[in-house]
């Protein structure tokens, strides 16, 4: 059971949050969709990911299983996508870009300073520009940010992936802007 | 230098990524403005402490300067609270509801899962309501965001506390509708 008595306790993860606090859900669903859907040189599909694997590093299951289920949703994959980005991604093709902004996400998960200027050389040496490794930042922190919303306050999750298989459509097709 | 170009390099911490990307910053701004300056029952000084902790904490010089800055000008207590802050308050007068909220923050500054049942319990009996304990939660988690984007892209950051006196008056009594 969440920490905080909420409006609909039936409703999971960040869902039953934003629901219960619209003030504060609209920024968050704005960063949201402009950070994973908005107009960026990344697809939607390797942004997804990166915030999933974030997730997954800081534990959050919620999290972790909805944005590997959008990636899933982008890449029409099938949910075994959301057990590989658990895993490392060992059966998914992945750019060498990807790999490496995945890399300095994973410093970002870590703290700020972590990442060096040996990791962005590295990124710009597989193709990566200047907006992608900001969006890969943000995509990060951002993560950092809303795996602690919900986890902090003790939020609900469906245990299996299948139960996000709706979900991850929704997040991928129609998007951050209602919840 | 910070690790992207950036489209005035003379820019401090996060006002210089604000300008560079405004589609991010939009959001971003919008949250801050809510979180730290939107109707609460804390006191907008009270949040920019838990925001400045929280910086602290993750050893962010520019978040925690900042916003302890504007702590400051919300408090009226000097510029020398920003060293208060990094030293945990010993010489201000701090409400028992906010010692125990700073606790909630440092919990979830090291990761969501470590705020426990108790925690919360010792909250609500030092007079801390639901929202306050929500808005405590999405502030350390926002500046576990915030701090990560500002360090994971290595921006500069001015050294003295003196350097960001203006600013702190400037985020208290203007906001975070511009930068």
């Amino acid at each position: 059971m969440a920490h905080i008595k909420l409006l609909n306790e039936d409703l999971p993860g960040i869902v039953g949050l934003l629901n219960n606090r619209p003030e504060t859900a609209k920024p968050l669903l704005d960063l949201a969709e402009t950070l994973l859907r908005g107009p960026s040189s990344l697809t939607s599909g390797e942004r997804e990911i990166i915030a999933a694997s974030v997730s997954y590093w800081n534990q959050c299951h919620f999290c972790h299983t909805s944005h590997a289920a959008a990636a899933a949703a982008h890449l029409k994959s099938g949910l075994e996508l959301i057990d590989e980005i658990k895993a490392g991604l060992p059966n998914t093709p992945v750019s060498e870009k990807l790999k490496v902004l995945l890399h300095i996400a994973h410093q970002v998960q870590r703290g700020g300073k972590n990442v060096t200027e040996e990791d962005i050389a590295f990124a710009r040496e597989q193709g990566a520009t200047d907006v992608e490794i900001h969006d890969t930042v943000l995509i990060a922190a951002a993560f950092c940010m809303y795996n602690r919303y919900v986890d902090g306050l003790n939020t609900w999750a469906p245990d299996p992936n299948e139960a996000y298989a709706e979900m991850g459509e929704r997040m991928a097709n129609v998007g951050y802007g209602r919840f």
